[in-house]
């Protein structure tokens, strides 16, 4: 009887957006001995459970009834400032003109930066893939999302030249330069230049989305379009959720002051601000302890499973099979010469393998025959077995 | 140089939403010797600190992992449940019907709901004074916010047949009818009824924000909206911010399913989920203590409270001036015959009296003469002094 009386008169905006499609893939990953190269998670083994026990503790101790209170939007000003020192003096990404403010999860920076940005109808340029929670969020919004293919090295700048011709008045290019979701590719310095010319010229800002910029394992770091934002036309967001934990939703969103105002007066509508307990739990850690020694067991670990399935994927796939090599991040991207993504994720479930099709992450609807693989997750022994019996599987799928 | 060669294009909605308006008051709250009436928190003494800890350690020792890993955008499954349990046995308010999300507090709820219902132009009608921070979820939407006067029992029920009138298509009627902010009034029974017959004949739904439900120290419990939700039109909006901790931003959204599903959607866009390791804390918490014994303790609290300041403002206020008698909740509402709020208020920190400007409550610009004022946060002593310079300071103010 409900809703057949009412049509419950959903907004425009609303209607018309789809859950995150990596959602469906859920339903295949409880079949028993299932392999998943599917996730999305950083591995278990990154967060501090014992520290953080401990910073908890030292939280109710000295500060309980304060970090259980309402505290302020912009967040809890000791980590404010943290982060504001970890962004300049290791990435050269905050300047007088900018702001910072605790976010709940990087996805949240990335959605209150739409929803100040974006009109219904606003374009917004895009990596050809993209990173599905990004999309969606643009989506909600209204805003189109266009997408420039990317090469090893990057978006496709001549790509993304013609889509800001073609699209005048885009509001902003987003981009995951460094380990890109889902390629694991990073953007050369030389790209990025481009790409901040490119953006003044045509009068659209950048979000610069950097979630894995602390996991390099390989090779060497390569500065942020923000380290070169001259003009103030880029906003940042970043978090702690690969390097300490997912879970706990603690991101920040670094830009001019002017756009990080109106931030502000959306979070606060939003959900008033970030938890605090763990603001200030993530604030006693820092403190605490030397979170450069946590990452780089992080980047370890990463490191192993990385060149372990790569040199699977060496090893055991067909010369017609392309994939990345990232050099740090959790994903890689493997495709095919054709075939359909959807029809390869399929097989790969037929053997038990979960991967996720990469469609998924298209900003606009064009074939796929690629795939998107996580490291992460899985064991050793999962990754080298998985990997055996994916390269066999693509390799019979290729033949067909 | 930033932002003057840049006209940063910020969206239409988000350029003329205003920052809290009670965010001004911060800047006078600083002056010692000031006694606050102008507070929106629950009372420190309100938070179970050490059952907390515990729970805490609880959630560490036995699923630190998964504590501390990404969860689903639903929430905490055992959380959730509880909450259905609790809407069915304390409030009969969830059926098969419907469904229940763990939100980021329950601003978040009100926000998610109003991106999944709003377009830009929609029009919200809201009792007049009414909950600021649902006020500027309204607002960031684009909507506009329509106010129908309150009186003692609630909203006015021809006020309100008038503003369904006069403007069809009103998407929704955003009302917290249990110990309301920030008057304190408590819809009756009858007036309930009233506004669901005048929602369903005119199509609107009902956004029922419900945050102070659980605090009554006087008087009897009046059934909720959403328990007498026969054709599914009622969304339902609480926390657990204030009978265990506001700063740890754990609340719920429970509705008919359609909509909860479109919720669900935005809220993966927004902040993929809720804090887990709180969802975990607090159902842990649940598990090992008895709340309604805990909730108990805050309702004596603020009784003792709001019986300090009634009897204060009963003895000392000239009778030309009227003022709400709250059976529960954290504030109560004090209007004069005339005279502008803004001057009221100035008058009162000239004193070192701080309270909370009525206009900045209004969903439409109107005069006003009243201010709100708490007591869960002032101590015995400061209501106690405190409320008797507001009544000298007012009395003299009538007189001007």
């Amino acid at each position: 009887m409900w809703g057949t009386i009412m049509d419950y008169r959903i907004s425009e905006n609303v209607k018309n957006v789809k859950p995150s499609a990596i959602r469906e893939i859920f339903k295949f990953l409880s079949v028993p001995g299932l392999i998943s190269f599917a996730a999305g998670n950083p591995s278990p083994e990154s967060f501090p459970t014992e520290e953080m026990q401990k910073a908890s503790n030292a939280v109710f101790q000295s500060s309980a009834s304060a970090a259980l209170q309402y505290g302020t939007t912009e967040g809890y000003a000791p980590l404010r400032d943290w982060v504001k020192n970890r962004l300049v003096n290791k990435f050269s990404s905050f300047t007088v003109n900018d702001e910072v403010i605790i976010t709940t999860g990087g996805q949240q920076g990335i959605d209150l930066f739409s929803r100040v940005m974006l009109n219904a109808g606003d374009t917004v340029i895009c990596e050809s893939p993209s990173f599905i929670g990004a999309l969606n969020a643009f989506r909600v919004c209204g805003a189109n999302t266009v997408g420039v293919e990317m090469e090893e090295d990057g978006i496709s700048v001549s790509g993304l030249e013609s889509a800001l011709k073609n699209n005048k008045g885009a509001k902003f290019i987003y981009l995951i330069p460094t380990f890109h979701n889902p390629t694991g590719i990073t953007t050369s310095l030389e790209k990025r230049k481009e790409i901040y010319r490119l953006a003044l010229k045509y009068g659209a800002l950048i979000l610069e989305d950097n979630p894995y910029g602390e996991l390099r394992f390989a090779g060497e770091d390569v500065p942020t379009i923000k380290s070169i934002d001259t003009e103030g036309i880029v906003v940042y967001t970043s978090s702690f959720s690969k390097i300490l934990s997912s879970g706990m939703r603690v991101g920040y969103l670094c830009g001019p002051k002017q756009i990080i105002d109106r931030c502000v007066v959306v979070k606060q509508a939003n959900d008033v601000h970030t938890n605090l307990f763990f603001q200030m739990l993530v604030s006693k850690y820092l403190e605490d302890n030397d979170i450069d020694k946590h990452i780089q067991t992080i980047k370890e670990l990463y490191k192993r499973k990385a060149s372990l399935m790569i040199n699977g994927l060496e090893n055991g796939l067909s010369g017609e099979v392309r994939f990345t090599r990232p050099e740090g991040g959790l994903f890689l991207w493997v495709s095919l010469p054709d075939g359909d993504s959807s029809e390869i994720f399929k097989s790969c479930i037929e053997k038990n393998i979960a991967v996720v099709d990469g469609k998924a992450f298209l900003p606009q609807p064009a074939s796929c025959s690629s795939v998107r693989l996580n490291y992460s997750m899985p064991t050793d022994e999962q990754i080298t077995r998985g990997t055996e019996i994916f390269c066999a599987n693509v390799n019979e799928f290729i033949k067909r």
